[in-house]
């Protein structure tokens, strides 16, 4: 059974790793939508009371054609939230298999995601932006891999996921980060980090498959975030 | 199209508002089930290992008979998390209107949800339990207000949903106090906050509607919270 798709505007920043989710399901799902690139240093005025109260990237605009983008007409609905936006992507096409069929799946996947918000995140962004043990980055990335589908190659097996989707954009950053050695840490920290991550059972294999999908890196302007990081975390580099 | 339910456990606590979100989705999907109460004040040794490395309540063993409730059999799946949980109800019994069937209204309920997590509760217990301002708890309550279905009486219309199985524990708690004025702060400010949330449009009948569902009442034990909360502010009291 397929939904009809409704006309979507997805309101976006190419450097945002949750309007990256957003891209990534609708890229996955083959939604059609138009973008709006919106300057977060320097939003429009209509943004903020006119598209998302919370004055945020991603958020959309869906159900009837915009003539003009900085309103939301009248009998559209307003979406903000990545995760709300990739389930809401995911339920409008099930085809895509973003979204598992079987219950204990989906609530495998949306488990995953917790700790994704929970523990990876907080864990590699105090690494990179404020110099903390990398300990708890290997503790989130072993409790991860331990949730990981033992055959792979994505989260919950064969198909990506809604679980995956929520994931790449950070691990992508933290990579990139990593890679280059630009977080705010001492140098070498980041190849070493790479190193011991290698070492965790399942997680290299899983992080190399996140990383090479097309719907990621089509999403993913290494060049432009890889300026962007390096100038982020000058002030604070050791 | 039912979906066949197996044998299922939960671990909970009666105190706990994110255990009371699973009692009510399981109460409202009417899936059977056995519980496990878990003291947590004096937790029992097998619970971390093996049955929720987090170590938190509420949390489920699902799929098969366990002859034996410390330990989660092979072919049984263990989830953890309430809203997880909640989803996870709702889909296993799709009939129960838990989730509805409308992609969009599902995604309503679902951004309803992170507002709770987000605005709502943060702003209610930062005045409960420290003494912050009334003007977040007002803030947050007209937020939300203003994402409700202005026909009701749930926050989604007639039926009853995920989005209201995610805020009524949290709605008891701070009118529970609210009422008798039993939070960290000056006396007085609970019933006079009561008068305040009673002035918001669409608000009053919203958490009236909530406290008056029988999933809820079943599920919240007045007396024992009373005196526990009581104990909990007693030293912070202004
Ligand atoms: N919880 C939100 C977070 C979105 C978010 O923080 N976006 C950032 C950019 S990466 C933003 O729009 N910031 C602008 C602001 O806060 O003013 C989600 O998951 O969508
Ligand atoms: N995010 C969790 C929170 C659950 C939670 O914090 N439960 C508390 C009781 S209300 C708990 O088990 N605490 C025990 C502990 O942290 O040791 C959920 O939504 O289920």
């Amino acid at each position: 059974m397929a939904t009809a798709v409704a006309p979507l505007t997805l309101y976006t920043n190419k450097g945002c790793p949750y309007a990256q989710r957003a891209v990534i399901a609708l890229k996955e799902t083959k939604i059609p939508y138009d973008a709006v690139e919106i300057d977060l240093q320097n939003k429009p005025v209509w943004y903020q009371p006119n598209i998302n109260p919370a004055s945020k990237v991603p958020a959309i605009v869906y159900g009837a054609t915009q003539a003009d983008k900085t309103v939301a007409p009248p009998n559209t609905t307003k979406l903000a939230e990545s995760l709300v936006l990739v389930e809401f992507f995911a339920d409008l096409v099930p085809s895509s298999h973003l979204l598992p069929s079987d219950p204990v799946e989906r609530a495998k996947a949306r488990f995953f995601i917790t700790l994704v918000g929970d523990k990876f995140n907080p864990a590699w962004q105090g690494l990179a932006a404020k110099g903390e043990g990398e300990e708890a980055v290997l503790a989130a990335v072993k409790q991860i891999a331990g949730e990981l589908d033992p055959q792979g190659p994505y989260a919950l097996g064969k198909e990506w996921t809604i679980a995956d989707t929520a994931i790449a954009p950070f691990v992508g950053r933290l990579y990139l980060i990593a890679k280059e050695d630009i977080g705010a840490w001492e140098a070498g920290t980041g190849p070493k980090l790479l190193q011991q991550l290698e070492q965790v059972p399942h997680w290299d294999r899983y992080a190399k498959a996140l990383l090479a999908r097309d719907s990621y890196k089509e999403s993913f302007p290494t060049e432009y975030l890889s300026e962007r990081l390096k100038e982020r975390f000058a002030a604070q580099r050791k």
